[in-house]
């Protein structure tokens, strides 16, 4: 790609004088916000007291994303163009604001910060202050759907926002420190799953300032000639803008943007209008490297600051104790000459404000950047007409996600035409039992497909690529934009993106708080594949823990959701669809499983979220049990059912109560979350003092942390993953857990007092059952026949069920 | 990079023709672990008997693996190669068990598994057997230092364990899976840290087989041209190796594998000798583009299966009910030609045999892959010598983790020659104040140095990158291998590599079990930065629950301390260094901060892990006291001693044990953790019945979870970080989670019965106190002068203390 420009469009010398005043104005406020407390034109000299007690923020990076803002405003205005910023280097926290204080949005989300002096003087102090707005890119910040504190997915963040938006662009600064972590380094092939004629473009402007913290960086050392490789290795063509010599580097810039956007535009058209037979396009991608704090001291006490990882920070440290500092910070200040850039009143000179674009142009305004705005909600088939139909409790198997799989087949096809809907998973969309949406779609491909490729399309609503950062980035940025998703992951390696979990909860928590930022639908993951069925790949992928992670954070935001069978799973993933700001997991298993609940029954069980299982104990009406037998999870639900049987046969007086939770925070207090159960209520479910049998899916901890202050706490003994596993038989696995029928039955035996010689009968021959299937697996390599087959007794009577284990 | 080879070490036709033999033995030996229980010679015909009843295991991948590792043998002969080879499709066990079989290393390690027809019965068997050996290369597979479960991480390992190795050359196989996933992505930069001179070689061999598990690749659809670029961006040159026909095959990976290593010495000769001045070198790297499931049926029920994803795991599915399935599994296998690779006894043949190395030249008996082997203790500093000395409990501020990194910097010195021990940090060792590390080393850095860059050297013990999966697949590799480590890290960040801890502590469990690894060095975590002073950066930069990750995991593997000071950071920190197969979790802050103990005392403390700090507290002798104030971590212990301080002198007749928490084991019960306290060691200090305010560092629920067995558990009230923050004050962000001082002195209050009228009356001064810092820091932007200078009162006398809060 050349660095040809329309000459109709090139900017003029003038233009590019005033873009260099619009950047000084943006940098002058960005010292200003990490400096002043008051004087904020600089009308008298600096005084110590008009400086902050504590200097918070990062300069270093700051003046490259002004300077990446001024042009890109540039470029909205000459070619009306639909542009958002994702900001990488999210600690350049005070560049965005200056820039949406600039443009006029800032004023318009926060009346009480005016295009005044005033305005100046509150926009100053409150960064980085008590009570005031964060260091960082942020919720707070108009047009920002990137937090950029945690460093790796502002790429797929714009890839997100991208797709499914034909006519956005979405323009992402990664800076050099971001570019060495692995979810950057795997976003650039993202480019592989964009569509130039579904899609809008992203523009990544890779920002190599050179250094991050006290290092320099690894791009920003290599030699451009192992850049241009790298990028076209990638699928892009490297546009370079280097310097330090602002007015060379403007001219270069605009006309960089002026090249990158034809291209965008010439990729877009020519697709658009199938002129050409499909390949996948060279996008471009502009390398900015500009010095580290640009603009900013060249020395300090002696020493390199700008162009160094010194101007990381605060470069001037002491402007308040130290006289000569406090001279340096004004001259500095002065010298973008806030006299030319502001009024008197502190409004920005008119004809700098010209050169904002207006309206939802302007990118802090960008109605894309609160993705609220542009939702519509879902259009959902009636889930109930999927339901599972059965004769009784066990009297048919299915597969939970195959029949979440017709559900969200015509999720997909009710809501194609507004194409605003898609599934995202790690290569797993069919091994998770998921294909029926292969009836209504397929799985987007950019790259080369062969005549006998199953279901790769250049259209599709299927993302699947081996990395569950990028399904998670692409799946926030969609969302943050206004559109709706499910992400089905393996369970034990949806661990992969804890810290994008925990940064996506940090944003939702604060957004909640801020009415301009409308909701956005609910992150939902169903967690497949799961701990109990992963005797085939053993050890490594069992790992039952990320609902503890999920746990933690505000109970507003999160949901647990453990559907025991298909009707239940219809249920939850229906309700979780309908959400907004939330985070829901829910965790079910693939594999053919006896059914339990008609879907009447599903539907009054889920809206409770817990609730007792008459027909599958054994308990009186109206008297307590002498043991409740609780579970979550399918396989803890099956076999603690089966557990049930066991007791049921051999101890026919056993009074057994059956509770079964869906949804793990009814477990906590109702003070603590808002789907919590009163005292009361638990008691009524759990009683005050009988014991209670707990088999959980996960880590058996979490169910005493969430039920530590009920009232029969002491009374809770409960199994789940104990972190014993490998590669064995699915029944093995319980087995090494002690989570299966057999040890759940004996320890109901042990923990009822009184039951006398007859039960201790009954331990020893469930004891022997162990020993049995032990044997037994170890000489034939698969489960006892009569573990595979064992079936739920049909309530209603009738056939006359397998038993377990004798 | 040509394909040149020199002449005399060009493989001969005939040495081809005997290792595409060698090759074809360990495919048969795969497909026979897949498949059958019995019959292992083809001596009959196969029957459904012979077939396995549960058919588990991954084909697609193993026959390349297979190539590369026949290939790896002979240059290892023809070069006397120091090598290990870094599987990082860990499917492909089978691979990684038939080659180890063929070499003879299996029956050496495991001696049931003879190398004649019943052990080969019995090899087969165990695979994916309950009771026998796991699917995946795994901790059970000789020469693996690898999982390949959880995708991402061979390179990274693969680095690791060259680092310092100066002879050894790390064949690194990644499979185009999971090339695409972030860690392995950002992996490929390593080259920028490896010294030609003083580590060894990496050669990786990305092994394109154009398909997942359902979906071609992304790299195995690029073109050759992209790749070229691509690695060539990256800082390799690479080396294609591509077809399907395997006599055609042979020859270019031989070839390939010549050019590879003759380049590879001649980097480091050049090097080492200094013939030229520096350069990073480029590296080759070996792109083989081979079938999956290659040499396994083409067509199975008219579907494609060579060559396409269908050939991932069990390609022929139903050999025991299928009777054409089961013939075509016999012809498959019979392919091989059994008999013309194993005499009438199931003996490799001889002229077979002679083509695998000897001794520990082979990969699978090669020492570095049992690393523990080659370990050397580390040399460690008398810890006390760094001791920090004051007059009083609070009498001095220093900053823990600098005292820390004297004691670092010694270690480095000490264990300089040794070359066994490093320190990673994503940019952020002088961030966490260790910067006295750099008086005894540098960082390693490959790029370019400018003359006013600082600690950036050819050789050096530092690592840095922003890459937090880098830093810990780079030490789990290091560690694997024999070496020690020292990982510091942002506390929230860490959450970054969950799913790394996660895989690291499941192979150190089931490690721990097989006698023949021996223990390698624990990995050691500096947990920093933390989430109470992170009140510059912000909401995102607050998270502390690693730890709650951390205590899933089994009890013998994992430790988390909170050192609540220098001295006690000191011990522990001596401590970690000497454990083995350990992961320990350190948490401690780098701010000043008053000091509690002297050495002596911190070595009594800390030796406990738990324990009454009497001179803190205000109980009498030989009386239980009205209320315990706990704590567990530098800021909480800070927040306590204050509140201990405002109620001392508000009610004197209050009587409060102060109880600390270094190490957070001692809180489970005996039974559940080693370090456990004894039921009647916990009761003695938090006592039966009085109750308990608890100010813990990280989310409070996990102190519920660790004591929900003890006696006084209903009497246990925990404070910590409920997930309020922002960029504030340091002080404000405890009283945004309500663990200050005035909080915990309020609910101190209000726990204790029967405190009366003056009671009440403080309890509102508190109250004032929080109202009054709100509107102080408020309008400041700073803590209240007597919040940040509060100290301990001298209780040897002496110097009046600054009082708090009034």
């Amino acid at each position: 790609m050349q660095l040809m420009t329309n000459p109709n469009e090139r900017a003029s010398a003038e233009d590019l004088e005033l873009l260099d005043r619009y950047w000084r104005a943006a940098n002058y406020l960005s010292v200003g916000q990490i400096y002043l407390l008051d004087n904020p034109l600089l009308k008298e000299p600096l005084k110590p007291e008009h400086i902050k007690p504590r200097l918070l923020g990062h300069w270093g990076t700051t003046p490259g994303l002004n300077f990446i803002y001024a042009h890109l405003n540039r470029a909205i205005c000459i070619y009306d163009l639909n542009a958002i910023y994702v900001c990488g280097p999210g600690h350049g926290g005070p560049g965005m604001v200056a820039n949406t204080y600039l443009e006029g949005t800032y004023a318009e989300v926060y009346p009480d910060i005016t295009r005044d002096a005033d305005g100046l003087r509150k926009l100053f102090r409150q960064f980085s202050f008590p009570g005031g707005i964060p260091s960082h890119a942020a919720p707070e910040t108009p047009g920002s759907i990137h937090e950029g504190g945690e460093l790796g997915y502002a790429l797929v963040h714009a890839y997100g926002a991208a797709f499914d938006n034909p006519d956005l662009v979405v323009a992402c600064v990664i800076g050099d420190g971001e570019a060495e972590t692995g979810p950057l380094a795997a976003s650039w092939h993202s480019n592989k799953f964009l569509s130039p004629v579904h899609d809008g473009a992203v523009l990544p402007i890779l920002h190599l300032n050179g250094y991050k913290i006290a290092n320099p960086t690894i791009l920003g050392r290599m030699t451009d000639e192992e850049i241009r490789d790298l990028f076209r290795g990638y699928g892009h063509e490297p546009l370079f803008v280097e310097g330090d010599d602002p007015h060379v580097m403007h001219r270069l810039m605009a006309d960089a943007l002026d090249v990158a956007l034809s291209s965008i535009r010439s990729i877009q058209q020519g697709a658009r209008n199938q002129t050409t037979s499909f390949h996948r396009p060279r996008w471009p991608v502009i390398v900015l490297r500009s010095p580290k704090g640009w603009t900013g001291p060249k020395e300090i006490d002696g020493l390199k600051v700008e162009g160094f990882w010194r101007a990381h920070q605060v470069p001037v440290t002491n402007p308040r104790g130290n006289p000569d500092h406090l001279k340096l910070l004004e001259q500095w200040m002065r010298s973008y000459g806030p006299e030319k850039l502001f009024d008197a009143n502190g409004g920005l000179v008119p004809e700098l404000q010209r050169l904002a674009p207006t309206g939802n142009r302007r990118m802090g305004a960008n109605p894309h950047a609160n993705g609220g705005l542009l939702k519509h909600e879902l259009k959902l088939p009636d889930f109930r007409s999927y339901a599972v139909d059965f004769p009784s409790p066990g009297g048919t198997v299915a597969e939970a996600t195959r029949e979440l799989g017709r559900f969200l087949r015509d999720v997909v096809k009710l809501n194609a035409d507004a194409r605003n809907f898609r599934i995202m998973g790690p290569d797993e969309t069919s091994s998770n039992r998921l294909d029926a949406v292969f009836e209504a779609t397929d799985r987007i491909w950019m790259e080369g497909i062969e005549p006998y490729d199953v279901h790769l399309a250049r259209d599709g609503r299927v993302m699947e690529v081996l990395s569950e950062h990028l399904c998670q980035g692409w799946l926030e940025g969609y969302l943050l934009t206004g559109r709706h998703g499910f992400f089905s992951c393996y369970e034990a390696f949806i661990h992969i993106v804890d810290s994008m979990f925990n940064q996506h909860a940090k944003w939702l928590k604060v957004s909640r708080a801020l009415p301009w930022r409308r909701p956005i639908a609910s992150l939902n993951y169903l967690l497949t594949s799961h701990v109990w069925r992963q005797d085939h790949n053993g050890f490594s992928h069992q790992d039952p823990g990320f609902i503890d992670l999920v746990t933690n954070k505000k109970a507003d935001i999160v949901r647990v959701y453990l559907p025991p069978d298909a009707n239940t799973l219809l249920w939850v993933a229906d309700h979780c669809l309908r959400t907004y700001d939330r985070i829901n997991v829910i965790v079910a298993g693939k594999q053919p499983f006896p059914q339990w609940l008609s879907m009447r029954e599903a539907i009054t069980h889920c809206e409770a979220g817990i609730g007792i299982w008459t027909w599958a104990g054994t308990e009186a009406p109206n008297a307590e049990p002498d043991v409740v037998m609780a579970c979550a999870g399918d396989v803890p639900t099956l076999e603690t059912l089966a557990a049930v049987d066991l007791l049921r046969k051999a101890l026919p007086d056993l009074k057994i109560r059956v509770v079964n939770v869906v949804d793990l925070m009814t477990l906590q207090p109702k003070e603590q979350h808002p789907h919590g159960l009163s005292d009361r209520d638990f008691d009524s479910l759990f009683t005050r003092d009988k014991p209670v049998i707990f088999a959980y899916h996960g880590y058996p901890y979490l169910i005493h942390r969430l039920t530590y202050s009920r009232t029969n706490h002491g009374g809770m003994h409960v199994r789940g993953y104990a972190e014993e596993g490998t590669t064995t038989t699915p029944f093995d696995m319980v087995v090494l857990n002690q989570l299966d029928r057999f040890h759940l039955a004996i320890e109901a035996i042990e923990r009822v007092p009184g039951l006398g010689i007859a039960a201790a009968h009954v331990k020893q021959k469930l004891r022997d059952a162990l020993i049995e299937h032990s044997r037994y697996v170890r000489e034939h390599g698969e489960d006892m026949p009569q573990i595979r087959d064992w079936i739920w007794p049909n309530s209603a009577g009738g056939t006359t069920p397998r038993q377990t284990g004798d």
